[in-house]
């Protein structure tokens, strides 16, 4: 991974399940990930607290607002002050789309917090064709990013075929989302 | 009620809840409006079919999608093609907002059907300090309008003055709008 | 309807969804039933508040215990102090059973008001497997009643057959029920 | 701890939230208790499924009835076949109560498994008032045991006073118990 990283200068961004490993993954990921499901998995904070990496905390599916700063809390006071949220859609009866993105806790921790909060419109909606209307959304709501899933040919995709974006959509959604950062005045 | 749009030339909605009334409501109001808690009452829906003037469908605090788009069928199969609906908030388990506004709705929506939504940010976060970015969001998701809670002295406001916006707020907001609707190709 | 019911002697539940038609409908029914989508429809329940016939009144589907006892009090401030209270399920994210039946609003809502409350395990879970337990379970968190759906032949139901139990299920429901009710110091 | 289970011969249960350290609680416990914040914590699951005391595994508080039972795989396929289960409430809209206590899932679960399955009012529910009733609802829905917060004072309780039941609160539960499980074929 790391050496495929060194050649394609693409940073690796890798999730770490597990606190007997976080300093291993440290070594070879550019950023942690601390998936939704281990959101308030506090040992786990607690050690990626201790290194020296960002680490990006997704929001629990079924997690208040007040919880998911909770848990970036935990990571802060043990000093690493690195930490990138990540908004990923919280669970409803909603039943077209596999979570429900919640654009309002974007917009309400942008105002509560200092933090960086980027946005996963793939997971949360589960649907191809969703992703990049709510993609240009997020980023008017304030997002500072996004997580988009692209593959060359989705139809063939090992996993998650039916919410990656074909490289001509992203392609698009890029070319969308130009005018947006501009009139939200953000600059890319 | 009916003067008062004479003198100003502003539009009336008015909200009709039963369905002896729909007649006459419709003769003193521009648009019949059927709440969030009667998106299933389906005689009134079946009344509200029968006018010829637009009718605003509030989506339910807790129906899905596809029951939002059946009780807009209920009206266009009683003859009235003049539906526009209205995303408001549904519930979730999070309390820092009042609902939880679900703006891949408004996406999915547009996708789906040929009927104009709109979105109302104010009842939806309940919050003063959301309705601007929430507004902008929805633009960028493909809402077709705004439904905007406005009081020259909010903290006076007799009701829902928390989550209505000043003057120089809702100047602000339509300055803001302005490049949004640009950036997403609509016309102002 | 009213001729089955005076061969038979069973008493007949209708459903009202019309403010207009609750006269007419009292007229042939013993019980005005509001359904869980016109719980909060304020005309109708004005409107069943005048008649002089009991009204069993179903939670809406996304509705809190609050709201449901604000919507009986419409009923009982118009004059009708007749009213039966039936929780009937929940919406939740969990997909195996069709609602989630929240048997503790039952016993909150014994302990606050002086009012009868059944519960509709049929409706709630939507799978006859569980139709048993949960009424058993129901008695015994303070129910002072069920409603239960019962065919001749579930398979060949025109509605709602997977949730219909059996005459014998019916049969074997009733067997287990009388221990509880004597266990919970109820007589039948 | 060891020291005063071997006085007063209660056994212990002690929850473990870190894979680190379920080898060192698992000498001292009798049995390992994995919370509804860790229910999807694998490492930890596959941890406690590789020593041989029995573990109680609580549900996630917005986990479906089928991520519970898979939770609950993950352990006994790293070969910990002492799996009990424990529903504590799931998250909904209700605010009058802590948690809804779903009380179908039990019912499914002992249907679809041979695990045992026990029930947590008092986190469930949040409220003393609500703890005796849903007891004795539990025990009708199927479940194998209780989890019970008790307090010789819960008015002065450090922690979760309000849930609490006084000792003779606790004791007329007992006496309202035996008849139900009497009631539904249960022996104690």
């Amino acid at each position: 991974m790391k050496e495929v990283s060194s050649i394609t200068s693409l940073p690796v961004v890798t999730e770490s399940i597990d606190p007997r490993q976080v300093e291993l993954v440290s070594r070879y990921a550019d950023i942690i990930q601390i998936g939704a499901r281990n959101m308030q998995n506090f040992d786990l904070l607690k050690e990626v607290g201790k290194i020296n990496k960002p680490v990006l905390l997704k929001r629990g599916m079924a997690s208040t607002i007040k919880e998911f700063l909770m848990s970036a809390e935990y990571i802060l006071s043990s000093g690493n002050k690195k930490v990138i949220l990540c908004e990923r859609g919280i669970r409803t009866f909603e039943e077209e789309t596999r979570f429900t993105l919640d654009l309002s806790a974007v917009s309400l921790i942008k105002n509560l917090t200092h933090l960086p909060i980027i946005v996963d419109p793939s997971h949360a909606t589960g649907r191809r064709d969703l992703v990049i209307s709510m993609s240009i959304a997020a980023i008017a709501a304030g997002s500072d990013g996004l997580i988009i899933e692209v593959h060359p040919n989705p139809q063939e995709a090992l996993s998650d075929g039916f919410q990656s974006l074909a490289l001509e959509e992203f392609s698009t959604l890029m070319q969308k989302l130009y005018p947006i950062t501009q009139a939200v005045g953000r600059k890319i």
